[in-house]
């Protein structure tokens, strides 16, 4: 029989690899938020509260629960005041999407815990998500921070398709870094990129997100937001923490995408997220196997049939 | 406006992170044997054909068509003396699986470029799978090299279940790496490590990599072969890479997997780890363009539906 072999303790490269890695990283849960807002169909407020009490304390950073946007828009947040009310506060922060100054108002009147403002890193997109230029944006988003410093509300900036745009393609990390330093001069204390339509790559990942180290003022939080739209998020996840990325957001059983192309997943999923970074032995605080169990019953919830893998592996 | 800011040219970090990753993959088709050999009902021996035939020139560095294994074991592979004769010899090396001696020369006399031998490197899952205990399973692998050496056919050697076990969980990553140099003493040229259920994580492929770099005599090739099933294969596929793997596994569409468990896939996606590798400039030979459209004929000749995302989203 073959015996035991030892490990090289000598191995130098394999311990800066390790060193890459951070101990321990934040778990933000937008399946409530970014997971239902792409459904067709209108999902009832007592589904999307008994949702999201479901994710109240399993561990996680924050949950973003709603946006509050306009009710034409996006018809379905239009509930958002009314899932603020009723869910159960309890030992977890509760995120939510804004777009101006308006959204921001009601969130704090909501009682939010942090505000999410999101921007596009791309001028097509923006004009097609919000019909503004991006100038624009970050004017409403600087008109915005008095209500939120008045509720001593802190304000994250995400910036949507930071690594690809369906209407304009690749998108010029120059511009990216630009839209962020001006997002934390007017107040942001967070900074996340998001790619949107799934077209990152883990280098650009990587680069990215180190070139933010640098020129953002120390002590800004760096986020990402995945999506596993061409099968990368695992992978694109890996180079974010390699770069020094410690918060990343994932949707319960990879809840988004386009309910009209089964298969095409929106956000990475949390369950089969957190699952590998367990794995690695970093810590996030989420409780696995309750997680696991959520987004199965979030499936049955919802009457869709999640992307996430986990849920369907046997023995799990 | 913001302006575009120049990246730090003085980025030490990231130079070494660019440095860890290879200018140039293999990629080895393993859909028609290992993604079929878990379909349920036959494929008819045309199909199988056919499916290969889309397969040959898109520039793999193999395809492993077949297993010379026996037909009840795996009634799926009893036509594949049948395949081998049918299937377009052009532009690409032709790899066959074999378990032993009676396979191997089946498979020499088909004429493959390329022999596999799969060990599993778990007692339990070697036992469940070839009735055999790995130490009489390496005795099956020595009595196969007479054959193929007299052929001048180069053997691989996979050990699957390398890091996890359905039966064992864990398992000893210095048995591993005491199989694979077995193995390469009695004359494999490639050492293929196997994540036959998708247990992986990043962590666990980077060291067990290393390890075998440093272990196995100059010039033995380390090949990976990662499922999918828990969400994790291009994050495992990022941390191979980065342990100085350059030959891949990899199913077209992600065909495999249990067909009882929709979205439990099998082997990672071939045409999404293209895709993102391409993304990264790290070239693999393979035209991007036609594999997508040949994976999504597979899923019409086949009647199946597949895993891979990209074959799902819009504008690919």
């Amino acid at each position: 029989m073959p015996v035991t072999q030892p490990t090289d303790p000598a191995d130098s490269a394999a311990a800066l690899w390790d060193a890459l890695l951070p101990a321990r990283v934040r778990v933000v849960e937008v399946g409530p938020r970014d997971g239902l807002q792409n459904l067709e169909a209108f999902v009832p407020t007592e589904t999307k509260v008994a949702l999201v009490d479901g994710l109240v304390g399993l561990g996680f950073d924050r949950i973003e629960a709603v946006a509050f946007v306009h009710p034409l828009a996006v018809p379905q947040m239009r509930d958002a005041e009314d899932v603020m009310r009723a869910v159960r506060r309890h030992a977890v922060r509760f995120m939510a999407l804004v777009p101006n100054r308006r959204g921001t108002e009601r969130a704090v009147a909501c009682g939010v815990d942090m505000l999410n403002f999101v921007i596009s890193a791309s001028e097509s997109f923006n004009r097609a998500n919000l019909n503004q230029s991006i100038t624009e944006s970050l004017a409403a988003l600087a008109q915005s921070m008095p209500p939120a410093r008045e509720a001593g509300i802190a304000m994250r900036m995400t910036l949507s398709t930071s690594f690809g745009c369906p209407y304009e393609g690749e998108v010029d990390p120059g511009r990216v870094v630009a839209i962020a330093r001006r997002g934390v001069e007017i107040g942001c204390g967070e900074i996340c990129l998001g790619d949107t339509t799934g077209m990152a790559n883990p280098r650009q990942v990587y680069h990215l997100f180190r070139e933010l180290a640098h020129v953002l003022p120390t002590g800004t939080e760096r986020a990402v937001h995945l999506h596993n739209t061409r099968g990368s998020g695992a992978a694109n996840l890996m180079a974010a923490l390699q770069a020094g990325v410690t918060t990343f957001d994932a949707s319960i059983g990879g809840l988004g995408g386009c309910p009209y192309a089964p298969g095409a997943t929106g956000n990475v999923s949390t369950e089969d997220m957190v699952a590998m970074l367990h794995g690695m032995r970093i810590d996030t605080g989420v409780d696995l196997p309750r997680l696991i169990a959520a987004a199965r019953a979030a499936e049955g919830m919802l009457g869709v049939h999640l992307p996430g893998q986990i849920i369907r592996a046997r023995g799990m």
